[in-house]
């Protein structure tokens, strides 16, 4: 799929939906999850967060698509992840997977190793997280990354073939956010420009960028979801970045973006395609 | 009570009460608990936040209103919510239930049930969540509507007379959120008018509510308090959506009217009265 | 240490440290998780937040400071708080305390006792939770202060001897919030001006202070660091103030301010020295 195709395929899906308020339910950090619904809200979904078995598992069945992020886990996603995933999986509803810190303490790695038959439809995670995500799934050899809490130690080109590893498995699609996005389906990679340097400096824009492509899958395929997801956010980004004065008013600026987005401005952002 | 009498009644208690800060107690999902806050902060009260049972009693003995929200419950509720709930009945403390996503899960409906017996004195809820409470409680006939994650599938009409059930038993107040608000005290319905679209794209704009309801409380009996809640983020919400860009500096302007809300401001926002 | 040697000191570590992204990792509530966050994130560090007992402990060895707050404190928590401290004492790592609403609940001045052996490096709280960490610790006589949520019920200089009682016994320094700000080590005492009355009106500024104390202490000793972070809150306070229209915009403008430091700023804000 070229460029071009690309293209044409983001406007048709998003000409078509966008005026749609899918519900999104998640199970997900308490850091962030009021700037990732905040973020879906404004995109045009509806957010829904849970953290308990029997309602994750019932919610899973009436919402238009699932995440899951592995930051700030307590005890009791012990039972509910792996059961939200296992009926995401039987329903055959598509999920994102953020695997926040992953390879940081034993829950997380025993939740991530439980996830791998159920094969999320979208991973998205910094470089070192996808890495991390390879090597435990034995996708990929060697030691884990040195945990680094949640930010990366890693480049985004270091992870490609972690990702392409990744996307090969599931069959869904896998971002690797950085200061250029790749996206990749595991044969064709997008690159996505834009954003800016701020988004490090707020916390949740990785998480959020989650959020928004589980938003993007009640209307898309994981990889066109994906692309659409992060031009979206690289466009808000460059967009915000020209009206704030600091990482307050940047947060305020980048939703209020989300909020005016259009097909073309997602479609239009800055990427480039190439085969793995 | 007809519209004068009650806006009579507003200015009084607004302007008699309305410089002190009491301390406003919450137990509250966590994707909205910082926004719930900050409104209760911005209107002149003070915020707690707690989840273990012991300590959930021990500050409902010296908060002025208690506030439970059943969004993103988490196991040690089982024991918190029923402790503080009878707590608060046994010294007469007045305190709101929202019942966000009622009907969704096991332990939030355990909790509904045992909740029946404390009677809040002020419920807030979209439709879905009043006609679902309603249900639950028996007052109503019926199959649950179907869950919706936190958002209403019913129309605030089609709750009005789950709402005055709910009055009536309760002995308190009601608050069903929509496009019109509707108060009732099972003899009495107040309509508010104004708010903004908005305020459902931005999460915890419901819970806020409710937490207002709460300080109101504080000054006011549960039927007045309910009406200076609505009556103030119908109008924060007005003159918020004219100052902003989006959803993200919707929030921040709404922060900045709830913080420079008169009592005039609160008492002629435009409402209407009816009987039942 | 008089007023210019404390300057000098201040101008020191942070221009010859400001520029690094010190990881700073947080056991802390979800109330104000987010604002802390982006707070230190602005100031430019970067913030990771667990809760399970096992990450805290990993990510206890590869952080540059840690930061225990004992806000919305969770069942978890038991054994996570007692562990990661452990684990800071015994290689040495610096970390804050904010001992939110101490005196309410068992679990949290269960939680306290154990934390005395263990001495964090700062101790940071409002007037009332720092007289009732000295009790708790047994440094000073007499019965808990009147439990009252998170807000004070005591003036700062009420805590000033419990400040110099806590700061003597831990070998660090001790922070005590208010319209004038305490910090000492036992031995010298400063008082920082500035910041602004809406600080108390925006949820989350005490802690939010503390995570930035965790932030300097990966650069400068806890005195020093305590300074730094009580000068740049109060500078960043007084000109958000200036900027904004309420409290939405003033925890905007705050976070721009923050984001906008220079060593100057911080070094020359309004404070005095005395010895204790």
């Amino acid at each position: 799929m070229d460029k071009n195709s690309l293209q044409n395929e983001i406007l048709n899906v998003l000409n078509k939906r966008w005026d749609e308020a899918p519900l999104i339910a998640s199970v997900t950090n308490f850091v962030t999850a009021e700037f990732v619904a905040n973020c879906q809200l404004a995109a045009g979904g509806r957010a829904a967060v849970v953290n308990m078995p029997d309602e994750a598992v019932s919610i899973a069945e009436i919402c238009s698509a699932f995440y899951i992020n592995l930051g700030t886990i307590l005890p009791v996603y012990e039972k509910t992840i792996p059961a939200v995933a296992q009926t995401l999986a039987k329903s055959g509803k598509k999920w994102v997977l953020d695997p926040v810190a992953a390879g940081l303490g034993e829950l997380r790695t025993k939740l991530l190793l439980e996830l791998k038959e159920y094969k999320p439809s979208v991973i998205r995670g910094n470089p070192s997280e996808i890495i991390a995500l390879a090597k435990i799934w034995e996708l990929e050899q060697g030691d884990l990354p040195k945990a680094c809490g949640v930010d990366s130690v890693a480049h985004v080109d270091e992870a490609k073939t972690a990702a392409v590893s990744l996307a090969k498995f599931t069959g869904g699609a896998v971002v690797v956010s950085g200061s250029a996005d790749l996206i990749t389906d595991g044969t064709i990679i997008v690159r996505s420009y834009g954003g800016s340097a701020l988004m490090e400096r707020v916390t949740g824009c990785g998480c959020a960028l989650s959020g928004i492509v589980a938003f993007c899958l009640a209307f898309a395929d994981p990889f066109t979801a994906s692309v659409c997801a992060v031009n979206a956010f690289n466009h808000a980004g460059t967009e915000a970045e020209k009206k704030c004065s600091g990482t307050g008013s940047f947060k305020t600026a980048f939703l209020d973006q989300l909020y005016s987005l259009t097909a073309d401005k997602i479609a239009y952002n800055h990427f480039e395609t190439e085969t793995v």
